[in-house]
């Protein structure tokens, strides 16, 4: 039995924080680890941000349940759950995932969370582990899973590259130059057939 | 966030090998670890009975499909997963828990292998390693999540003494006097409060 490990944004759903930016006319809310190469000073900067406009939790969740997952993803999800367990493994926030996964039934997601006040301000965000993708791949190789891994930006290559199985979805060229050993699909039906079928290396 | 992990058979879906002997009328399918304590003899003799009587996958997976998960098994699995993330830890096998998975929206279970040949005959089983239930939850914990489990038999005891939040359901009474620190419930709902709300160890 196979354990598909997939990344949310970008594979699955659209990156939260570029939807939050676009729906709140937030330009602030545009830059990403690319601007910001520190992830504690982008997420300070976020939440600071949101503050600042007065946006609590409950605006946040309707503006991200409102982005919906993309096109044929719940298929996509629904369809490997036949043939392997799913887990979601990403570096997203449970409070800010909640109207994605509702859209998807509820797969199991592994990610982070967020200290909410009791007026819905976003205080805190709180890491569960650091590269938490990859050691979740490792301790599943530990429990003898055969396990693959599909993603699309950098934080995913570590459990691309531990996973027996592994390929990049939609991803932007830097990142399949850089790890030029991966497949690379953009359409759910060949990745599905990828994650499902490749022999175990 | 809780990772849940719940025991299947006795707790979502009846007890598979007691289903099959029922629908098919085999008494010798009646045996369990209390009658043959090596697990290994146990299977050995079980699937020489379905040699024996040539009952080969499909009819298996019928008389699965047709025992169904156990009555508010679904809803309660669904009520868990939007505040949870739920795996199902079972010693069964996938090719026998499939048809009652598919009952059940499919949700993420971790348990053992089949080798089934050409012709549908169950030629053997894969434990994927052993202990895997106590293992998973010691994994998850080292993925620093919060977990709970329930079970309600001897091979989840492992399971219920390394999560932080236990309990057993719908037990047999020499299980519970064995292991007396733990709550003991028979009602979905009430298991289901205790698992997401109990605080935690």
């Amino acid at each position: 039995m196979r354990v598909v490990c997939l990344d949310m944004e970008g594979v699955l759903v659209p990156e939260i924080w570029l939807g939050v930016a676009e729906k709140t006319g937030l330009e602030e809310l545009r830059l990403t680890t690319r601007d910001i190469k520190d992830y504690d000073e982008l997420m300070t900067h976020r939440l600071k941000v949101l503050d600042q406009h007065d946006i609590k939790m409950d605006l946040i969740q309707d503006v991200i349940g409102k982005m919906g997952p993309m096109e044929g993803a719940k298929d996509f999800i629904n369809g490997l759950k036949k043939h392997a367990q799913v887990i979601i493994l990403s570096d997203t926030f449970y409070g800010f995932a909640r109207p994605l996964m509702e859209q998807l039934d509820w797969p199991t997601l592994f990610c982070h969370n967020l200290d909410i006040a009791a007026d819905g301000r976003i205080e805190n965000y709180r890491l569960r582990t650091s590269d938490h993708k990859t050691k979740t791949v490792k301790a599943l190789n530990a429990l003898n899973f055969c396990t693959a891994a599909m993603g699309d930006s950098y934080n995913d290559t570590g459990m691309i590259q531990e996973a027996s199985v592994s390929c990049f979805f939609r991803s932007p060229q830097c990142v399949l130059d850089d790890f030029p050993a991966y497949s690379h699909f953009t359409d759910y039906a060949e990745a599905t057939e990828y994650l499902l079928t490749t022999d175990l290396k």
